[in-house]
């Protein structure tokens, strides 16, 4: 949005503007949650608000770039890839660990399974790479963060821990398996089979983006207020 | 507003501007009300101020459009009805759990009933959906809010609390009875009627947004400083 | 300032800049200010920073519009006061709300006044209704809100209170009578005489609203320190 | 930097843009700061903090004006003036009054004499004033301000303090006498004598103001840090 | 980013966009991170808080600029150091300080070197003074910043300090030895080799300020937030 007109059938613009305004939204409710939430919850939160807040200027770029030109390039949505990510994977240690002891590994090699998940692809697409396996290790790379979250240690921590912060683990997991799937199916669709950022892939993603990151914050923040006493 | 010169007549450019500037205001508000409002009232009170922010970004956009071109989509309100929405029936899903204890049920279906009513309308008027099923789909989602608000577990909660945050309820309640009806009334003169977003229809959609939103919020700022000690 | 370059001469530019500046640094001055001042103190003074931001606001749109053409339009300045005006007043009945009870009638219909006075000028001025009895309505609305100011029942919670309120109380008001007098001066040469616009209007109603807007936020700010402890 | 491309050799472009960034970082260093420094400190630290927010918005207007043109006003360093130089003076008073008492009269006499100072000047400059009178009363005015430094209540007040506040006083006051001279001298040199704003001139006076507002800010921020305990 | 579209092999965009995304969210952590922390933490916390936000700023402006040309020059890379690197010798003095007494000429002797290293090449880049003797100078200067890390009075503090100030201690330095070697090496290269700001060059300094930059700042929070308790 904001810049200039679009009909009520455009569509993609509808939904990069409220994918803007319910990002930078659900970004300050998890800022303002900080100071209603207690003390040992505040790390996943901020994590996750940031992380709605880095996504809210991405979508407020893509906005602009798609009412000047009705075009938006992957480029866009790699660099808040490479941001979101590793900040959506730390948010999950910091929330296994206020359940448990996790060890501090678990934290430096689900971070650096995030970037690298992210990097490869991105070293593919851009010719660097052997795109085959970019996409490969990609998918390795998304494997291995799930296998810490489903039979690591952060699922050891949680599993001893109170029913909200279970179940609270139980969803977000769930958005990492189920909601994330997404991406590699529309990057295939995408890049692979070669239909480009279509208007229907655009807005397949964004909901894709707005469903995932505000429901892992507002989670965290659900899970944070039920904690309080 | 800010960007070019109106004359004192062009009566859209004020109502657009004044409603940018005093959203942005009572946000902050809002906001600031978190500092000296007790914790139990801090969810509905940052949802509220959200939702006023995320208004008060659609208008700045709708400002500028308007200036560039003395036109408006109706488009840009679908982006605000969206995303502000949802955060208005929420918000009192969470005003009425401080009176009492509310089903998380409730929760999940207002949340459902508002986007469901928006998007409803929303695929038929992009063509993608019957648009008078959309309509007629839309008004019973916007009746099953207010059944909820009048006679389900919000209600009960409340006819149990204390006068001001009965006195509030009673108050939002008839907002999103009276005041949200001015959106279908005036959505059937713009696009079935076909008047278009014409001066007049846009100004009284910007009279309702400043009213209803605002008062909302302030009611709920309100009835947490009087519940302060 | 803001976008391009001025002469030395351009005392118009050096006013608009001086009053977005100032306006935002007391602004901030202000909502700062919520740190160290006692909680039943936040209300006023929260509503003037804002009322602050809010004018901030506008003068830098000001600035801009007024850097691109040399020219500014009355309807500009109505955005601020419908803004502005409410919350000054609101500020005002939450202060003398501090020293002792006053009817929640005096609020309701003080914010009425401060809305119609506003309200019924422009609608004369952009020729909706009679601009002779539009300039009436407006000064009987003022002239409404001083008597509430002087003679009820504000005056006498603030006269049993402690000398920094009464202190208080008393610049502000003087400032709602002497400082506030400027305006409808002004705008009888502007618009009644019909001057226009012109450079020293412009310099003047700057200069009103610097005063005025930053006095009243400072006495404020000021009292709510004297009485912290 | 901030909007177009500059060589390496461009040092005026340099220079604004670092204190430009310098300015918005101390600033926040300063605001922050009021989260761990104790209540009594916090109206100096703040208006110190709000100085540096205003001069950091004239800067980066400076920097995209320059850009634009690579000229710059002098009217844009007056509005810096207008709206500096009372909030450094007053955050002095706060600063003597957490020492000791200082009539309030000393708060009056220092805001207009700093007031004064710029605006004699200014006059003369826009030739609204004899410019010789001009610049004899701007020097009057600064040396009152440095004669109630030197040798008036907030002086005695601050000769009965610890040593922290002493010696951030004293370093303050010399800021003000020897860091202040910079001005008159590059003014006489850029307007008496009509180098005009040229690069050498523009680069001092950003020097000097780097110096100056973050040498008080941080001055006041160290010794509030030293008084916490 | 912000502002038009790339292609996916423009891996400068893409490198300076991550770099400003990804900086203003740990900017805004780092400054969210001292609402959890204990107070001693907060100095070094906010100086690292606040050097990521003047860098993100600078990185947005390099994303614009490069858009506008695909041209970067080595100015704009100055100003940020001109304003990041002091306020980071500042953390590392405030962060030894935490765990014993330094004496504070240590604190203007490494702000002085910090500010004199990048000077002293700026002055040669500019062809002020001779470039060669500005490069021996800058070395020295950052190899005396070294020698105060390893063998002054910080050391000495931080060898009886407890394990995570320690560690946090071992690893700024490291990146303030191996992490900051990167700079004079591009530099090489890009002026003295006379490679200029190609593509290659700019992506690798950018790595070099993320990861930097960002390291030194989450370690410091992460050594605050183990020593909460
Ligand atoms: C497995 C895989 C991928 C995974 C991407 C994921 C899992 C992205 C998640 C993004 C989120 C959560 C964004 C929020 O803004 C790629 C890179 C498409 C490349 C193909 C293989
Ligand atoms: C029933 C109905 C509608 C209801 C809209 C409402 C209730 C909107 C409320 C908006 C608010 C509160 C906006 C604040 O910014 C539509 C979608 C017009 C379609 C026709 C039927
Ligand atoms: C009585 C009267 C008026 C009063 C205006 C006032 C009292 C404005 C105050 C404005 C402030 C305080 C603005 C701050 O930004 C009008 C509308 C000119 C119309 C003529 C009669
Ligand atoms: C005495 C004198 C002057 C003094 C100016 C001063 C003292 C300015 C201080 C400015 C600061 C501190 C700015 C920070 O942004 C003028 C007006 C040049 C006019 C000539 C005589
Ligand atoms: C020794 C040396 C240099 C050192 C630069 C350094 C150490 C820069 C660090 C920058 C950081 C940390 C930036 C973060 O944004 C120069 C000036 C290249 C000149 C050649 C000699
Ligand atoms: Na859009
Ligand atoms: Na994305
Ligand atoms: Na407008
Ligand atoms: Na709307
Ligand atoms: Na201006
Ligand atoms: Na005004
Ligand atoms: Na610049
Ligand atoms: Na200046
Ligand atoms: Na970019
Ligand atoms: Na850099």
């Amino acid at each position: 949005m904001f810049g200039t007109l679009f009909q009520s059938s455009a569509v993609v613009s509808t939904a990069l503007s409220v994918a803007t305004l319910a990002m930078f939204a659900t970004a300050a409710l998890a800022m303002l949650g900080l100071t209603w939430t207690s003390e040992r919850w505040r790390v996943p939160l901020a994590l996750s608000g940031v992380a709605l807040l880095a996504s809210g200027l991405e979508y407020y770029a893509a906005s602009n770039i798609w009412l000047a030109g009705q075009q938006l390039s992957a480029a866009l949505r790699y660099v808040a890839w490479f941001v979101v990510q590793p900040m959506q994977v730390a948010s999950m240690f910091f929330f296994a660990s206020i359940a448990g002891k996790v060890p501090v590994g678990v934290f430096w090699r689900t971070l650096a399974a995030a970037i690298l998940m992210v990097l490869a692809r991105y070293l593919g697409d851009a010719r660097i790479f052997n795109p085959t396996l970019g996409v490969l290790l990609s998918i390795a790379f998304w494997l291995y963060i799930l296998g810490e979250l489903y039979f690591g240690a952060m699922a050891d921590a949680i599993s001893k821990s109170t029913r909200p912060i279970r179940l609270g683990y139980f969803w977000i997991r769930l958005i990492m398996t189920i909601g994330w799937a997404i991406y590699p199916i529309l990057h295939f669709v995408d890049v692979v089979i070669g239909t480009g950022h279509v208007a229907p892939i655009i807005v397949l993603y964004t909901i894709a983006d707005l469903v995932n990151l505000i429901a892992v914050s507002m989670i965290v923040l659900a899970v944070a207020g039920e904690e309080r006493f």
